[in-house]
């Protein structure tokens, strides 16, 4: 028996306090949709009056995009033995197209329940899976085409817009709703996103809203162009390190500093299981690599990997609620031999154990020719496809080189077979590119791939930057994310060196939150600025306390604050540590502008006492 | 009397062992150039070869750019007490333009050495300052424009060229010297870099290298948007914290880390002495705000500032060995009010000095009507102009609005005034501009100031970043640098919080290591993705010592490291910790190829046997 369930209780006392403690001047708040079951989370932060110094003034409440689920609700009762309430059970079983199963219709899945010896391991309180009835198909996009609407898609739009119609029509909010004119290359972003508009972007492909009906603890998010730019973050434990509380710890870490979606990328011992835990305590999407789990199937042995042992993994992971599969079907007989010559070869593990299969018996990839049966797979519960790059370069001399361009081409075509079973799409994409080459790869995919919304890691832009790795990924992010890239998958200073503890998986997301945000003004999101804006007013006006709650990591910004100025009448200091009390720009532009005041109100005065003596002067004459 | 000088024979001592600590796996070397006394300092970082089972094969050194200056080599005696040694003293004199003075020329410079309470904070080596003889002109610019190549120009070109040619000539860099090709915009960046290169360059004010005829401790760089994009970094003590010992360790630190210049921004006690401190130990050029110290000797009162106590101030730093000065001779009277309506106002210290000196004399900036003046003493040291932007936005809101590119049309026209009198230029950009506006500003000011290199800081391409400003600010810093500018001044972690630590000054300056090389790849700078290419063969081939060499911060790279895989085995091991020995990509990569490999041997055998046994059967028959 594991230890396992004790630890839990631990954790789970633990991150009660650690994890939900809530942010810094921030309420939990629900905005309701048009039934009393849409209820969209957001983060408001308060803001303090601007001081009758500098004019006083209200300052209004900032309401912005929130990951971190009902973790940072202090009215939630958080139970990671219980998992996270069934958000969306009603929408899906009100669809009346699927059914629950006595059990799961997976081989593997059937014989982890039933071995008695992973009792300590498990997840207590499973849902019996749902799977789409005979000939029906449960995915978004199917519903998208015939013109549902689906709850999914309302909650998606009025999180999307994040109160933007009621800061419009508040006139606190006029000035900080200024915003600099975007450029969005080809995207199309509407000045209200409405739910109208988010089925017609899930039925052109454009957008997804991964889902899967047997997750239904989630918080619908959507990924596609003409949104918010969403990041992802990977966790996963694997032979050297890691155990199943650890991982729900980092997912639910990742939540509360800003993650979208979370991939589990486990390749260790226990990953039925770590899976379910993770699934149940995710308010985000979660995404998976299967054929990692296949190959443990077969020791390890790429050459040994079949399609009937994939096609069981991808419905074992589909019936506990996967949301979207990594699935490596481009990487193509014929394009393999073009990664001889690279400096990095392969670099991506499903691309690699894929080239092998391939190689050993020269015959194309098994995921490649069976593809359309996947496809009925993820129909059945709506996982959506996640195209992986299993060619992508490994080194900027590998970058936009045949071999990464025809696995490309070929993802488009599986794209376009996808979308004919109405199955959700992204690709993904680089990886290692120079800043020169990385439009290159936008248009590309976009051509290529049908607009499908493509999912990037990185790229990082410079090969020597190890220890920095998150910056260094973090610029093409910005970049690629500008152009179009609808969602980034993170990198943590650990990448290239070892595996990322609790501070790093922060570091990573931050980095990315920064560069996801700076791509949504770039494109001009509408109402991205206003919390930029409310900051730098804040800023302007010594509001200590403001500062950290608008910025995406109050607590260390807090804690450098302190550092350099401890003490408690520091934080609503006229001045910062910087230049002193006696030399600040800040408190010297508010004296220009007293003066330029003082001076116009003088000839103003001036004018007023001329025109009064002038008129005595004419009444005394 | 001051305890300083005891601080500063413990702080040699502990220099000598945690900062003169050679890189991992690198040598100090020199290239000599035309002349034994042009000794170009370069690091050398020898690699390993690979190993028998990838193909036994020879890894050539990698010589990278060194801005680490004596501190390095373990060759050179460290003696802060005594600063560094006297490299283009020989250089200055034999020009035969400029005489040595009895004492400073400046009343506030004789002043302090007066002062006998001064005398146990004084640097003790000072050397009598040097002057360009009545009606001669000292700067670089000058003596390009007169078609003299000096021995700096010489140095610079050498720099550059980092052994390039070396390396071309030499067939084991056949491979890594592959590059993909550059987008350089505007950029006109030669195949090699020549002396007469840069000497053209600098003749048309396109280049500067800041190399005050007092500084001879300078081991020349040079700025310009056609060589490698440069990093600066800020120091200084405010009222709030810091002393001498520390600003000068900060000094060593920063050039160890790779800063190019450094800006000496002091506003606290002592300053003239921190300043002789700095510049005898400073291996690289030192630009100082001399407004602050102006302000300083009129308490603070920014109204009370003359002309006179800044040209003394100026005649006081120069005379120091400064080698460029921001003036912030463009914050016009005009463009005052344009500031007004600013959600930040005018956020540069410089500005807001110099506004509010404009508003209470209603009359124009000082630094403006006295700018031929200026140059008459910038030409007199070969001080170079870092024309200031004292109108920069601070924030996203205010970026690229009429005051800021009002004050940039007249940096232009002061820039044609300077270029009159063969005095070097650069001028200073923001700040903070969302990402789809930072072209504009490179564009501009190429047009508006003839090419003049560009010097930016960032900038921020979002402002809700608070504890991660100097990635938020090095995102736009790599695309400005991509774009053609010529320098980007760093930004730490607590940027708008607090004073940078150590660390915080390392952070910053590795970010901004990684914005200026992504650029120089992005721009096609020659021979740039050398070291990228090295790194990512090195990464291929599981040669850890060799990554941890090749990348920007060794130290920090082999720490990650240790914390997951501690052994010494595990650098030499064939996998890494992020999968685990038995599931490693870059393994099956070298697996995919080796099956490859003998499929290809295993047809050729095939095909031998066929022919040698058709062979036989048609003897047979």
């Amino acid at each position: 028996m594991s230890a396992i369930p004790k630890e839990f209780l631990t954790k789970t006392a633990e991150l009660s306090q650690a994890v939900t403690r809530p942010f810094p001047k921030s309420n939990k708040v629900y905005v309701e949709g048009s039934r009393p079951d849409i209820r969209v989370p957001m983060r408001r932060i308060e803001q303090d009056a601007t001081t009758a110094r500098l004019g006083l003034e209200e300052n209004p409440p900032i309401t912005v995009y929130d990951t971190s689920g009902p973790y940072t609700d202090p009215a939630a009762a958080i139970d990671l033995m219980r998992g996270l309430p069934d958000l969306r059970g009603a929408w899906v079983k009100e669809r009346g197209d699927s059914e629950i199963l006595a059990g799961p219709s997976s081989v593997y899945g059937q014989e982890r329940l039933d071995d008695v010896s992973l009792a300590g391991l498990r997840f207590e309180h499973r849902r019996p899976p749902r799977r789409a009835l005979a000939g029906r198909n449960v995915t978004q996009m199917h519903y998208a085409r015939r013109g549902l609407i689906t709850p999914e898609m309302e909650f998606v739009a009025i999180r999307e817009n994040c109160r933007l119609q009621e800061m419009r029509a508040d006139p606190r909010y006029a000035k900080l709703l200024r915003q600099q004119p975007g450029q969005p290359f080809g995207a199309r972003i509407p000045d209200e996103i409405t739910p109208e508009f988010v089925r017609a972007e899930i039925a052109a492909g454009r957008a997804i809203i991964p889902a899967n009906i047997n997750h239904p603890e989630l918080e619908p998010a959507i990924i596609g162009r003409n949104f918010r730019v969403k990041i992802n973050t990977n966790i996963g434990n694997s032979a050297v390190t890691s155990s199943i509380a650890e991982e729900v710890e980092k997912l639910v870490w990742s939540c509360r500093w800003g993650g979208d979606t979370l991939m589990d990328l486990s390749t260790g011992k226990n990953i039925h299981e770590t899976r379910e835990w993770i699934l149940r305590n995710s308010p985000v999407p979660i995404g998976t690599v299967p054929i990692y789990q296949a190959l443990e199937k077969v020791g390890g042995k790429a050459e040994e990997l079949t399609w009937e042992i994939m096609r069981d993994t991808l419905i074992e992971q589909a019936e506990q609620g996967v949301d979207y599969f990594t699935i490596h079907a481009g990487v193509l007989l014929r394009y393999v031999p073009l990664t001889a010559d690279r400096v990095t070869g392969i670099v991506s593990r499903g691309g690699s154990i894929l080239a092998k299969w391939c190689l050993a018996h020269h015959q194309e990839n098994f995921l490649y020719t069976h593809f359309e049966e996947i496809c009925e797979i993820m129909k059945a519960y709506d996982v959506a496809f996640s195209l992986g790059d299993g060619l992508r370069p490994g080194c900027l001399a590998d970058a936009n080189d045949a071999a990464q361009f025809g696995e490309l081409e070929t993802l488009g075509e599986l794209t376009r077979i996808a979308w004919e079973q109405d199955v959700q799409v992204m690709i993904e994409g680089p990886g290692h590119v120079p800043m020169q080459m990385i439009q290159e790869n936008m248009d590309k995919e976009l051509a290529d791939c049908f607009e499908a919304p493509f999912y990037t890691l990185g790229p990082l832009v410079t090969d020597i930057a190890a220890g920095y790795d998150h910056f260094a990924s973090g610029i093409g992010a910005a970049q690629i994310g500008w152009y179009g890239t609808a969602m980034l998958c993170y990198v943590t200073p650990k990448e290239h060196l070892g595996l990322p503890n609790k501070e790093d998986v922060r570091e990573g997301i931050i980095t990315y939150k920064i560069a996801a945000h700076a791509a949504d003004l770039a494109k001009g999101f509408p109402g991205a600025q206003v919390r930029d804006n409310a900051m730098s007013k804040a800023r302007f006006e010594f509001r200590w306390q403001d500062q950290f709650a608008l910025g995406l990591d109050p607590e260390k910004a807090m804690a450098f604050h302190d550092e350099t100025m401890p003490h408690d009448s520091h934080k609503v200091a006229h001045f910062c540590s910087m230049c002193g009390p006696h030399f600040c720009s800040m408190k010297i532009t508010q004296d220009v502008r007293d003066y330029a005041k003082s001076v116009e109100e003088g000839m103003r005065q001036k004018s007023e006492e001329f025109r009064r003596q002038g008129a005595e002067i004419y009444k005394e004459v």
